[in-house]
């Protein structure tokens, strides 16, 4: 099961949940896992930015990987970025030998130019192998690249492998619209286009042409309500559910205490057993833990499964 | 009336409105003058980086600046960043002379170390005088100039006219603790804090210790309302209000069309004349202003303000 | 007479003599040009990154300009880069009137894909008129925008107005023999290329297609050699030279202190009569002098103009 | 053989030797070996950044290690900078374990604040035991991160097994000088301080009070005479000796292409076989080639092991 450009819907970003003391906690994988088949997720992206990939060894990564995939019977991305090409290519080789669809990839910090980009992805599909589907992850705040659409346009000729963008350029909408007007006057092939920015423009990215979500939000279960409600052109539907998670959505997309709101929310809903982080880490304030209990009691009003 | 650290409530981030030739809008100044001071602002900030600054001549700014001291009886703190000092200091002279309150400073995007930016600011000081109050513009995602809360004393410490902070860090809410946790013990004087980033956590801002907002949004007039709302310890009110505007707040702090959506706001509430940037500029898309007008709608069936 | 892509030889890049207590040093800029005019320059940049640009207000920018071009009959090149197009236009207008032979613009630092630097040189030039010849400055280590080749192909297609690359790329020597093959191929128009970087490789720059310097090490007399050997095809002698340089330009090349040492070998060499710089500086360290002492010892050894 | 603060003379930086498909040539990294031993190294530095250290899986590094641990009686210093602690962590038990004398660790390229820098080198240390002796690369052309003499003074305080400063700031003279004189007044302890940036300011950073150098300047048996000299006090014959070498030196320290000429001058001095870098990598063209033969064979003529 590859992934191919016809991916939609919502690929959870997942974390990797730990004991208190830092070991990888299988229990809370298993649980979310599970979790994450009841609310409806299409595929489920490891080992992300979120998913403190860089904290984990190579070992404890495969590990990740091998347990997700023997219980669910979805998609399974994983994320593979590294500095160098070798790390990426054992890694890649050892996650698709265990069953995973498809790679995402992010590009080194220093690159600059047009050509630059373009070239390391040719690179990097070369190294880790043509055959290996792979997700451009196009995340300018968090990695300081800036990929035109005539960038993302060039990889995905380049390389037949492209099948997925991982869109969190921000502002991002015009960037969806002009892919897709590509797409539809035929300069461009289509690729899966689905979101990430923890959601935070999510509503309108669907209406620009976005496939669905890949991100990972406290609430995925809304998430696919969203994507959902928008496919079937429910649109005040689907902002309000949308408008109503809102503040948190906000909250939670912090850089730096973003992963910890994330996994406190999910600790709260009983889907993973603690919200440890690995160092380097910011654990989250009492204030800030009141601030999420706050916006989830205002939340639950409007959503009952804020109800924690 | 200068400037001094009791200052509080919102001073309003003003843009520059133009005539769809470039040319100053004289009299969408004064409009916008009459509708600010009308909304209850306590305060106006003039040539902020979203004031379009960087885009007129000195004369230019310094007319603006007179026009709008001439009508509006608030304190108004003019933006002088500038790549050297010499531009600095004329234009601080002029607009002090001019009789505004006080000027506002980023940091040069090249400083890296604690000691360069306290030596920036010490030395800001000294070449624009003594004597002028000045406000310190904290807002690493445009400026890439990370100031740490002990850095922000620093600055306060060494600079009597270091009266204000424009907190614009994001994250920033821990960073507004720290510094009044600094004060409450003792170990640094009080500073105006007054917060910016279009509002997006203007909620949160004011229950950490914020004395107000310092931003542009398009409906100054519910920022004075939150902050009143949040001083006066009507907590939930402040948050619905907040709540409603949240998904407008959000797509207009888009950096880059962000300006755009506000002027093209302004300019549907009757404020401004026309929505028109001067170059380089990027348009709102058909699609962009139908989506502002679509959450206007939305908005306008919680707060009737935003029936334009 | 206007700059055009004809242009070669060395283009030195002027200092602004100050006095010690911070005012333009108008006998030091005669005895300045004058030694300019001796050592057999081609042209004059004034107001550049070490001309202290930013540190001086607009009118004291024009009134050097008018004071070097009633003195030296050779073209004048201004700098006129800044945060915004107003001030960009209101120098070039006023530097033209005066007299200049064109203006160099560099590219803000926000710059990051190709095509946002294509369409910033299109602004300007429209901005500034497209008739007022200008030269791009490709400086990434100070200005952290990175032009490919292409890019710069491309803005020479634009704008006719463009008529040389101030080239400071670092790595660069690759980047003229691929300007200049294009060149030879016909798919590019000639630009003049005089290079930067204080001449750290203006031996091999001069051998891969160079038309000459475009840099202010502190014997600029020295550069005109090298270029003219170069030229001469005496390859060893101007490599002798140069050689017998490179410790000082080494030395002088650093960011920061560089400046500091070339005032101060000019007012060793008696050219200017103070090496203040205007704040915010770095003076150089006693040790450091005695470093460039050092240097001049013994390079006076091999070349006598050293001897101060 | 632990690393500890009276280590003086020169760490040369190894690259690591490919054959022409790739593969890492143990014959060369013996030879290679040798010839440092030969050449009066006090130690090698293993995958540094020059070493290509992200291009070889976790398994090729280790081996490396020990390859050369048990061939050479020097202390072994291993490249471990990582994005993450895990892999840190891993590579550092592994290479210890095999004997390496300690470790280096560069900061990754997001870090900005003074805090920031001295946390994640107590982190680091943590997480890789903190009886691991470790040296500090401050490299911040490369790696974007700027520390003051106060933070470098501020992470030897806090952990004891930081021993060495790898010291490449550009410029960087006055940060040795103030280190030592924070020494000499007792307020900061000893740290050997060995110098990179290919030796480019070696001969003044010897007499401002390095301990040596720590770089891989493809002559290092000339780093190793200039270090002696420098010591005994014969100051022009060190930068005379110095100043031969200083066009190569130049042309070496070019990033990119520098690696790629200073595995071709190894290969042409009989060193290693090939001069082959893995991808991503800039081979050098046919112009750069001839240019660095140009240069050794000026060379050969001041110094005879340039005859090659």
């Amino acid at each position: 099961m590859k992934l191919d450009a016809t991916a939609k819907g919502v690929y959870v970003i997942a974390p990797t949940p730990f004991h208190p003391d830092g070991r990888v906690d299988d229990a809370s994988i298993d649980r979310m896992t599970d979790f994450f088949l009841a609310s409806g997720m299409d595929g489920i992206t490891l080992l992300g930015q979120l998913g403190e990939a860089p904290k984990m060894t190579h070992e404890e990564s495969v590990a990740i990987v091998r347990r997700v995939i023997s219980r669910a019977k979805l998609p399974i991305v994983v994320g593979v970025s590294a500095p160098g090409f070798a790390a990426m290519r054992a890694l890649t080789q050892d996650v698709m030998a265990a069953g995973a669809a498809g790679v995402m990839i992010a590009p080194p910090s220093t690159l600059r130019t047009d050509d630059s980009i373009v070239q390391y992805y040719r690179q990097a599909s070369e190294a880790i192998g043509a055959d290996v589907p792979f997700v451009i992850q196009d995340y300018p705040l968090t990695f300081s690249v800036q990929m035109t659409p005539a960038v993302i346009r060039r990889i995905a000729q380049d390389n037949a492998a492209c099948v997925m963008l991982k869109h969190e350029d921000w502002p991002g909408l015009e960037k969806i619209s002009q892919l897709r007007a590509w797409e539809r006057e035929g300069s461009m092939r289509h690729l899966a286009i689905l979101t990430g920015n923890n959601a935070l423009f999510l509503d309108f990215e669907m209406e620009r042409g976005a496939d669905g979500a890949n991100t990972g939000y406290c609430f995925p279960d809304m998430l696919a309500d969203v994507v959902r409600l928008s496919k079937e052109g429910r649109r005040d539907e689907a902002h309000d559910l949308f408008d109503a998670h809102l503040p948190l959505i906000r909250y939670e997309q912090q850089p730096g205490p973003g992963l910890a709101v994330r996994k406190y929310v999910l600790m709260r809903r009983g889907i993973i057993a603690s919200d440890t982080l690995r160092a380097p880490r910011a654990p989250l304030t009492a204030a800030a833990r009141a601030e999420v209990d706050y916006l989830l009691a205002r939340l639950a009003r409007r959503d009952p499964r804020a109800k924690v």
